[in-house]
């Protein structure tokens, strides 16, 4: 039987950059391709003690049906912690429980676009959030990434030009793929223009964490009077991407509606798995923890900067991020993007052509995207010196 | 802010049986409303045993990311255990892991259907997979459920009647809420016109296990040469339902489909969740097991069809299940429904308003449903001792 898909779904077709990512999966390349944390990150030893107090103490909470909106004592927790730590959280703000921050996008659409609304995206960005709103029949309008967050006059172009806009979306630290961290001046400006135009802001914020250079600075939510920045923390980065717990806060009429559609999407997200972040942090000292593996990011996004700068310097340019999993390279402009990627498979390293992170994948684009956190350090510095051997083919 | 939420949720208004619904969750309240497995039904010290194991021996596995479709063992072990006990599984199918059956019917939606399709369901049928079906703005076509199932001639009547009918629900085994069980002549002609109108069928097969009287009969899926059945399978169940996994069973370029969705929804369902599944069979002998909790759960519902029939044989009539969770029970034709599950709350008795289960929950219906797996022994008896109290109050 041929099966006839809805169109939704159909959009979201297997494209050429899948066909390359696929070789990131290819048995001992070196994987800087991936986003996956750094194994040493996971406080294994905590998550076997906690997880083991659980099931001897409260098993059948950990294993009968819970509640759409999460277990309560996580929830406190999470808006005790964010209050204290980011000033998020007034009073008209609630918190859900989400199977990792993927479904904070997930429902955020689902609950705010018909098919055929707008949602405005930084470009580049996050293609697993990008292919979400895209599977909701979403059109996407992108607006370029500077050294200091979206282009803000670009952004209010493309509200003008876009009256059916439900929300922005925007990954404000260390922004995946670009790694570029929105200044404190843009997070205002970009907050007035939402409200201005009565659209919504999704601000996901899996990186925050991992700042490992420069100050902090607020969050959007943080500045929000007016109840129309939804926030997406997760667990991901900082405990474990396997576990998959996140969370989310926003207006509390946004969070009841997310409620209604989680009930009839996972119905909720596994008891053991919030019970165990709950205790991580009522055992545990999650900021000491956090302290750590920022130690172990800087770690590694130093050892590949230099890498870089050692083998690639007079080759490709990028901005040092502060912080998340990423950094950012530009080719130079004679080169063929994707025929370097392809030829880096060759040498068996994965990186991801910067096309993927597109709006529209089919465009140009002269970048790639490396991740640290994934290979070991002898990864990192044999990868890139791979990298440095393909470049030097072109300069010859 | 007053938010515009999307068509497709703002039809999920909170209804008065949603009102009612929330006496469930009254203090003191007798849960004959709830659908929680027994407690007593948990395998905890396996998994208990299990766990400590993953989380020593496999860790990383069990803390990193892993790949949308499920984690391979685990994809291996379910197609091999379904194909030796129920003979699911030809050349064309595949399996995908799931977090809770709930979304198998969100993703088969979310894969097949466009807004203003037809979804053909039982009524009455499981509220959750209708409002799933809602919650992509699909038009709900409601067919009797006789005490063999499905009333076929009206199904046929709503497939000509509705050529945008994109699949059928059903839940052949001891259906949620009516208890009935589809007989083997109705299966092969609810293929038969599947196959006919060119539609597929999701069949939805959660108490499958719980079969407590009677012969097990050959699932719709086992018949299935074309490749047009989805077919949800759940641990919640057996297992656990706090651990949320489940699995779909389907055509591979279903699969592929809803792996894409997966993708785009919650990336993939928690690691240790699964490899705890995939150790229990390894470990465990998970027939065994159903044997045993088949034994817990004769009992409850004997027990509960004793104390219906003592307490309110004269006043309810009702067909005995051959399994599930669920007694589906018809008041007299002169008795307001609606007011009887109030007067029941006052009593400290929750149970479902029949109408909850309707397409249309603002029609008439005299049937309420009592659940039998969530009550303690004690809680049945005087759960029904309650409502043939309130009975009693009806024959004055």
């Amino acid at each position: 039987m041929d099966f006839i898909f809805s169109n939704k779904i159909s959009s979201l077709q297997p494209s050429a950059i899948r066909e390359i990512l696929k070789a990131t999966s290819i048995p001992g390349i070196i994987p800087l391709a991936a986003g996956n944390p750094a194994p040493e990150a996971f406080p294994v030893d905590e998550v076997r003690e906690i997880t083991k107090q659980i099931l001897e103490n409260q098993p059948i909470d950990a294993l009968q049906y819970g509640v759409s909106e999460g277990y309560q004592p996580l929830r406190n927790t999470i808006s005790t912690w964010m209050k204290s730590k980011e000033n998020i959280g007034k009073d008209f703000d609630n918190v859900i429980i989400m199977s990792g921050a993927t479904q904070v996008m997930d429902l955020a659409t689902k609950v705010l676009c018909n098919e055929g609304d707008t949602v405005i995206c930084e470009e580049p960005s996050f293609i697993g959030s990008l292919n979400t709103f895209r599977s909701y029949g979403c059109r996407l309008v992108g607006v370029p990434v500077e050294a200091d967050g979206m282009d803000v006059s670009l952004l209010e172009k493309a509200l003008k030009e876009n009256p059916n806009t439900k929300f922005i979306y925007t990954i404000p630290n260390f922004q995946n793929p670009s790694g570029a961290t929105m200044s404190l001046e843009k997070r205002k400006r970009i907050y007035a223009l939402a409200k201005e135009y009565g659209v919504v802001i999704l601000e996901d914020n899996p990186y925050g964490d991992l700042r490992v250079a420069g100050e902090s600075l607020p969050t959007i939510k943080s500045i929000d009077d007016e109840g129309i920045v939804i926030y997406a923390g997760s667990f991901s980065k900082i405990l474990s991407p396997g576990m998959r717990v996140a969370y989310c806060i926003a207006h509390k009429d946004i969070i009841a509606k997310m409620t209604v559609g989680k009930q009839a999407t996972d119905v909720h997200t596994p008891c053991l798995n919030q019970m165990v972040v709950y205790q991580w942090f009522k055992q545990y000292d999650v900021e000491a923890h956090i302290k750590k593996i920022q130690g172990i990011y800087r770690k590694k996004l130093e050892l590949m900067c230099d890498c870089i700068d050692k083998e690639l310097g007079d080759f490709v340019t990028y901005v040092r991020p502060e912080g998340g999993l990423f950094v950012w390279c530009k080719l130079p402009d004679d080169v063929n993007m994707l025929e370097f990627v392809q030829r880096a498979i060759d040498k068996k390293v994965a990186v991801v052509p910067g096309n993927a992170f597109l709006v529209d994948d089919t465009k140009q684009t002269q970048y790639i995207r490396l991740n640290f956190s994934t290979p070991t350090d002898d990864g990192i510095i044999n990868g890139v010196r791979a990298l440095g051997q393909v470049a030097k083919e072109y300069k010859k």
